[in-house]
């Protein structure tokens, strides 16, 4: 592992931070995490515009540019020197006196974590995977947005938390109007009648970035898609069912409730879907490649 | 100030914390607040007994007993050496792979900063606080009870900093029925005809210390006093209104959201019963002295 503390980069023994930083107190954070495929870190753009949506919906200055991030970011990976990585990035309001009022920090701490990530067991996409309906739900947007990606995660924490007492891989939350809206760290979809279908942003959820490429390439590949809200009885009736995340690409849901989805096994429309995804990973490596290099060697 | 990590003293330049912890990546902490009086910890068995309450709905186990860790607030107050101090209690589920299946940490981390603590500002009893209702709803008890006191406090923020943007003192925050809940640190209490009322616990909020100390004290002294829902409007059209917390006491709130409550002074019973409770807290202090001077004398 390696970690970049605030532009240095150092192993896990010393990668720590002062528990004054607001987001060891108050979880007053917000974060990313994307992924390398071949050296090449994925969907950068992307995840930095979320990154400064969630930071202007928290109403947070980030005093580093997208630029420098980025590039610390690679240098970072560079030391890890991985060709597949896992990277976290976390940007604080950082350290002050203790109080709520966000003023009381003025400059921000950033912690980015790189690590090996290992490949995704096979049995995932193979078998499916199985999840519950949690009972907790998923916080309003009213009080603590999902679509802000911040350090206050107590509440997908809890939700995971009844999946792994009843020996499922993840938990679906739905909001206070019964609505399915996401799994603890991904994105959900049905099938149903030959139609992709994904719960709408209105629904309380965090815009994933996969969910995003997902509409677009059924867009292009002229299979009917459709952000709707559905209900967890839609959900258990559905043809396929699957989740959908940045390091997990797309994983076929076969069982929810211990209820077999469709034909119990992973959907056709699941199958052919993740190909067209992983052929887009491909593309946009190959594109990107060049460019990350160039940053790279325009500051080293 | 002194802060100790695990049970070593340190400074503040020193106290620092994994960033693999999870309170610090995903607020998966519990924490409690309190003071000294004279040298003597205020309330030191009902705030544990809420630390685990806390701990409790989380599923976190402690490792530390009750024991060592009253022991170990005194010693960190001892070190700090003031007779007014404020006290930091923060538990987290420690430190482990990164993700949020709660068995990845298996060792808590205990980290309590104390530091020499002011003395409230007298105008905050002499002429009354202004305060506003945030838009912001309070997390609602599905998703993430406000019960449990943690790490997960950026509800709170985004509520005070919609008070401070208008140069209020504080925010009092709503839940999804429109009933008052609570400050963002603080419980909140309207006097109407002579009758003292704070929302019940039903209405999604913390159990403040204070709050239940006044709500015995009250009953001693024969002041009629209910746990009852009430409005904004109620709020706003009240006789009295004040707040209370374990370091603020009880504060009169003379303004809501620019519209004077009662006189616009202080009231009457407010005044009487912060007067009610200092004597509460002179009695307590001379009744613990000894106890915790032997505390710490046992181990020392």
């Amino acid at each position: 592992m390696k970690i970049n503390i605030n532009g240095n980069i150092v192993g896990p023994e010393e990668a720590t931070i002062s528990v004054f930083d607001r987001g060891f107190l108050f979880g007053d954070s917000i974060y990313e995490v994307t992924l390398t495929y071949d050296g090449v870190l994925y969907k950068i753009d992307e995840h930095l515009d979320r990154l400064w949506e969630s930071a202007s919906r928290l109403d947070m200055p980030i005093s580093i540019s997208r630029k420098q991030l980025t590039y610390q970011m690679l240098k970072t990976l560079k030391a890890l020197n991985e060709t597949r990585a896992y990277i976290r990035v976390v940007i604080t309001r950082g350290e002050g006196e203790i109080g709520l009022d966000p003023s009381l920090a003025v400059k921000n701490n950033l912690v980015i974590i790189t690590k090996k990530l290992p490949e995704n067991p096979t049995w995932w996409y193979d078998s499916g995977v199985e999840m519950i309906v949690a009972s907790v739900l998923r916080n309003p947007k009213e009080s603590m947005d999902p679509a802000i990606k911040s350090g206050n995660y107590l509440n997908n924490v809890l939700a995971y938390s009844q999946a792994k007492k009843q020996g499922a891989f993840d938990a679906i939350m739905l909001n206070a109007d019964g609505m399915v809206t996401e799994g603890t760290t991904n994105n959900i979809w049905i099938v149903k009648d030959g139609k992709l279908k994904t719960p709408p942003l209105a629904a309380g959820l965090l815009s994933g970035i996969t969910r995003k490429i997902v509409l677009e390439l059924a867009f292009d590949n002229k299979i009917p898609a459709a952000e709707e809200n559905f209900t967890p009885e839609e959900l258990k009736d559905a043809d396929e069912c699957f989740l959908t995340s940045s390091t997990k690409e797309l994983v076929p849901i076969t069982k929810i409730d211990g209820i077999s989805i469709g034909s119990g096994r992973p959907g056709e429309l699941t199958k052919r879907l993740h190909q067209i995804y992983r052929q887009h990973v491909k593309d946009y490596i190959n594109r990107q490649r060049g460019v990350q290099d160039e940053i790279l060697g325009d500051k080293s």
